[in-house]
């Protein structure tokens, strides 16, 4: 299957997700609940790190839960692992292979602290190493790039709030999410008139905050995953930081902007960059100042909760990805140096 | 005071920190032991936030405490903050000025978490809303790109992580670091001509793992703010899930690859990028075979041990952004778009 029918599956396997998931993720819930679970610490890289990025977010603001990344290197380099006791230990893993996440999980379970394995594989070395384990259902996914699993585990994650929380509202807000991500595809044919825009660049920043962080680091991997473009990313926060110093006329500004409660300064932020600093800028938004804003602007589905948009916005920002490969003359189907299961220690 | 003396002053600063900021760091440490601090939650910005990360390895593998790097946002934007009557939360910042991380201390400080603001500046509004402060006692600091404050926080976060241990072989080892400092700086003239080795790269990227992450990040930290080059950065564990696929013959690698328990595999990496996909390598490392595996190399200082490398390992990367910026005939002292203090919400 190629990479573009993997993309326009998503709504079909998030609408699968929902359908059949949601007891699993209840019982996980209770589990969590039954134990004096202090913060989540989370084990996951590339693609499955962005999902744990945005788990971040949503437990923090939602289930009043801080996330901490792991730091893989102590339990495999080290064999210094931290104290986890009071820990929910996620791992992350679309193959559920890489053995420097299983260490992760398998030093927690040593630990006597809750494990979770997120992954496509229910019966991959990571799942058997966890004492509970949600299948994100995705089916196989055969690019090397990932897709369909991203935002599956996305989904995974906001259903795993909302029952956290016990909040039926939010529960309702999900159920829309399949029909959201099937507006999101028509954006096709104006992605692909995006990416022949931004066809030339060698380098660019992707650019998002908040909940929608998430979303810049996942595009920024897909363009160098698919077209070998260096795409830095950053939180707008961290990028007036140091890095804007980067930003020259030309310079192309990749931006997910949604209606947001953090919108106001990253609209500003883009038109300054658009206006005074000649930056070309592609926002990604719902809104209408912030498309103005932009140098091209890509219309998002309207009245997507912020919590829930990320798992919508990162579809345009995939079909941008592919259709640069077709602009640069790129099969995305093989990615140079990259296979599907990378086994880091 | 240019950039340059203020990165030849590092070692005097060392020397002065560890010869009067002991007492304190150790009142710190005694308040930790005194409650039960389950993990580690800790806001910072930019360069800071590369200390915080230097901190959530050595607290990690020395003090078995688990650190959560802060999302600033669910307390500024979404007004929605974890709970974090566990943690030790912690604010980095040369200036203590920027709202969102005294946002983050604050609510903590409300909840009835301990706090502690580590800081140029005592008299701060971030020192003034923590509990507790540890003064980096850096001086004032001209240059908008920060070097001397970064190598100060990294070394009280060493003496923190020494005496919450009580461990007084590693004290000892701290003693060593200034004058390790001072030959780091003895490679300014080979640093000069790697720089001009690489003056016209345009995009590159830095890599670093472990202990030595922090080092990889700060130094495409640098390269962003004085040269404008986007340097991209990742562990060599996460490069290589998906970012590897940007490498092309003469891609320029700068590579942070000391004596460590995990350099073997980055030693391998380089050596893959440098003869088989033809990337031009920069290696600091005080390892003969890892210099060799390298199109140039630069010999860091023998015998600091991998949990302090990093004090030492970033001047000649320092000089390097120094040298680059000469060769580049830019300006060092006052980089494009950018301000001493930045005040992100």
């Amino acid at each position: 299957m190629t990479l573009r029918a993997e993309i326009l599956q998503q709504p079909a396997v998030l609408q699968e997700l929902l359908g059949t998931q949601m007891s699993a993720v209840m019982r996980v819930a209770a589990a969590v609940h039954a134990r004096e679970i202090e913060y989540v610490y989370l084990a996951a890289r590339g693609t499955s790190e962005h999902a744990g990025i945005y788990a971040q977010y949503i437990l923090g603001a939602y289930n009043k839960l801080p996330v901490a990344l792991a730091a893989p290197s102590l339990f495999t380099v080290y064999e210094r692992p931290p104290q986890l006791t009071r820990a929910l230990v996620v791992g992350v893993s679309q193959s559920g292979q890489s053995p420097d996440i299983v260490g992760v999980i398998t030093e927690a379970q040593r630990q006597g602290a809750m494990t979770l394995a997120v992954t496509n594989d229910p019966d991959s070395p990571l799942a058997r190493a966890a004492a509970y384990t949600l299948d994100i259902r995705a089916g196989v996914e055969h690019s090397v790039a990932a897709t369909k699993t991203y935002t599956a585990e996305l989904l995974v994650f906001a259903m795993l709030s909302a029952a956290l929380a016990g909040d039926t509202g939010r529960v309702a807000e999900l159920e829309r999410v399949p029909e959201a991500a099937r507006q999101a595809l028509e954006l096709e044919e104006q992605a692909a008139r995006a990416a022949e825009h931004f066809r030339e660049m060698s380098r660019c920043v992707v650019l998002g905050r908040g909940y929608h962080f998430a979303t810049a680091l996942e595009w920024s991997l897909k363009l160098k995953e698919l077209t070998y473009i260096v795409a830095d990313r950053y939180s707008t926060a961290e990028f007036q930081h140091g890095p804007i110093a980067m930003i020259e006329p030309g310079f192309p500004v990749l931006a997910v902007a949604p209606s947001d409660p953090g919108a106001a300064a990253v609209t500003a932020l883009l038109s300054h960059l658009a206006r005074e600093r000649g930056a070309q800028v592609l926002a990604l938004s719902d809104d209408e100042a912030t498309l103005q804003a932009a140098t091209i602007g890509l219309q998002l589905p309207a009245k997507v909760p912020p919590w829930l948009m990320p798992i919508v916005s990162i579809l345009p920002a995939q079909l941008f990805c592919h259709h640069l490969t077709i602009a640069r003359g790129i099969d995305a189907n093989t990615p140079r140096g990259l296979s599907k299961v990378t086994l880091t220690t």
